[in-house]
């Protein structure tokens, strides 16, 4: 066992009461195989088709959600306060920076205010790698947190939602190829799929990258490494496009939109290398016409708005496991 | 029929349900006098004294309502937020700019996220022209999207609101002589009271502005055009102020405050010249002392209040309307 | 009498009923004994601990109360809001600065229009003194205000909540030796808790601050003054530090940090002087290693994290006073 799975292992059990439910979700590697399939179980659950009203539940009545984002206007910080409040729960939006010292706050105290206020689940996005872990490890043994993004670490929730959408429209994880395309190196997204689709038995699953944008050879062990999409995405079932950030296409030594979109951008004359059913994903926000075209983003094949909706029922199945344990059955 | 008015017709058809009733409120112009009529009924059913309670409602329970605007400290905000909420929906607040590319995302491609996460209805406030209709010729169709304030172009709410103060005060829309002053070329409240006071039958309608800020000829048909305050207000029954843009005095060749108030600034001898029980209207902000005089704001003539206590209820009944048509009687 | 008591009889006149009841809470000075005990009693019945759930109450349901900060995300903002969330009440946020004219807005339109939109409560925090007893004194008799902090005059819930920890430790006010330590002159904790003290008793009440930041000599009438920790700190029953601001410092000679805290932080060394049960608080946020040792911070007589769970049932125990007023028994 090397020092990153001992690490995972710390983690894993720092996540979980002792009887093996959900305390925290800060990553999902190491994650047990049963609990992530009750998330996704309960997450289906909450799903209701576009037209309908969403759920209603007051399993969160009386608790206190805060919302700890860097910038306030994003999608996920509005999909984790309409999970809360469609659970009942009373929530807070805080536009904060733990990572960094403000007016000479230290991150701990506060997290210990929020405390002191009664909030029982802090939602936290940061820049900085090792905030969550900290704050978890501090934090009474009433109070949870939730990872909404952790630099390029993790991003647990997209991570499940990504797992409920191919779940949705395969039906099974064993004997399906999942391509991961674009920049893997500095991705949360990727790192968090890779997880969550290894625990869930994913054999052939392939990352497809710009040279430059590869991630260490000791990262995304098991997974096929291809520098060209036709190689990557040959017979694949899911495609998971990333976004492409500006610097990063430079570095990849591909330095405008045109000539990125050229070699690693999504057409359907490049998807016809996948299987004639697969899907198609993407965790926006997306460059249209860099990474992928717009003939696929809104095409039969995409499931990319299937994936916000998971998002807000993936994350309502989260709060609810934290606020209310059930065991591993 | 010239070209404008096809095109008020094809946003009227876009704006209502085959049924008739009310799917999306963008713009007042060519809206059904019983529709609008219904409308206000419906509001002054929500309208109470100060310092009573509003009415409180569950007729957006389970039903989500997203505030998108540029920047979100504005009292039209403030007042579609307390509107949703006093019918019991949940309201996000999100700040945006629809109209530019953020992060390379496109304006649709955030509509449909809020979509999918069930979001009802979205209440838009954008500085370009064109922004609310192409998002309602998208969305799916259980989707209503209110304009909270378009460019220079329509503010339909408003119009409302002011419609409902005439009515309050003056029990009639026939026979009356209405006056909108000041810079009426720039001014989407000067269209939506237009709008709304045509469809309801008022047939004295007069702008009075410096001849730099009147509105081209073929806008406001029907109107009287007036450059002297004198003039324009003799015998008028409702004065509408409009807000003053230190850029436009300039334009206007009337180059500061004192100037600009010393010929269209509304003082109480200059409202000598309208009817004894004229009422005056300002959809604020106000700038007191260049625009009108603080003893006119405040004075007992003055139905401003009424406007921002009508605004609540105006938008309490278009949410109403919109989540729960019940067609055209 | 001299002026300044009948500026305090003016203002307590202001903030009761005739009954006698509170209606705003702008400053605790010359507040009756009767009332804040009353409000400590109501604050304590709502204090629950860490872990347990809040109280949840309708007491101010259909009311609103609207928040006017001119930073958004203040742990005092978050306090009120979830106080009047677990009372039941609608709550808007709005980033305002009454005291400058935004857009050439007055204050008082903003208050106006807020009051028109049937908002009950508005909590005020602001940099300019006076700013809360102008609008108090504008607003319709329905509607209440209350001061989240105004320049360095008042913070009166932080002085309630300071009250209310020294009951819950100390179990009294008389013979109790309070120390007040750190940048006194500057301080708006620091006269709260002097005039909140002043009513309930307590008599051997010290200031602790550098020549330089002791406040006038009119003002802390009856506290002995200190200008060393030592002397101040002698058989303290409770040790009250502030925060201190770095220009502050330097115009306290102590031009740096760690020469700031040399003299003038407390660490466990220096707090041996006070009473072996004395307790130590802050207002936070703080600045560790400058005004306080993290041990002190941190360690087993700190009741910083009390101060924050007592305020935000201290807000709650207001609201629902000024809500629900029942006349002084």
């Amino acid at each position: 066992m090397n020092s990153k799975t001992s690490k995972a292992k710390e983690f894993m059990t720092q996540q979980l009461h002792p009887d093996g439910s959900l305390r925290h979700l800060i990553t999902l590697e190491g994650l047990p195989r049963l609990l992530i399939e009750r998330l996704l179980d309960r997450a289906q659950s909450y799903v209701r088709p576009l037209g309908e009203k969403p759920p209603a539940s007051r399993a969160l009545a009386g608790r206190t959600v805060a919302n700890l984002f860097t910038e306030p206007s994003t999608r996920t910080r509005v999909s984790f306060e309409l999970a809360a409040k469609r659970l009942g729960a009373a929530v807070v939006n805080l536009e904060v920076q733990l990572s960094s010292r403000i007016k000479g706050e230290s991150m701990l105290d506060t997290i210990y205010t929020l405390q002191s206020l009664h909030v029982d689940v802090m939602v936290i996005r940061d820049a900085e790698t090792g905030v969550h872990a900290a704050v978890a490890a501090h934090v009474a043994p009433h109070v949870s947190i939730l990872s909404a993004g952790e630099a390029h670490v993790a991003h647990p929730t997209q991570g499940l939602l990504d797992a409920l959408t191919v779940r949705q429209h395969k039906g099974r994880f064993d004997n399906l190829a999942i391509a991961i395309v674009g920049d893997v190196r500095h991705s949360r997204v990727a790192r968090s799929a890779y997880h969550v689709f290894n625990v869930l038995g994913v054999t052939d699953l392939r990352i497809v990258a710009p040279p430059a944008l590869m991630p260490e050879l000791d990262e995304f062990g098991g997974c096929t490494r291809h520098t060209t999409l036709d190689s990557g995405l040959k017979g694949a079932d899911v495609v998971m496009m990333l976004r492409i950030q500006k610097e990063r296409m430079a570095q990849a030594e591909l330095p405008d939109a045109d000539r990125y979109f050229a070699t690693y951008g999504l057409t359907p004359q490049r998807l016809a290398a996948a299987r004639p059913d697969a899907i198609v994903m993407h965790p926006q926000p997306m460059n249209r016409g860099i990474e992928i075209a717009s003939d696929v983003a809104d095409g039969p094949r995409s499931a990319i708005r299937d994936q916000v909706r998971n998002g807000v029922a993936v994350r309502m199945a989260v709060l609810a496991e934290v606020m209310a344990p059930r065991g591993v059955p």
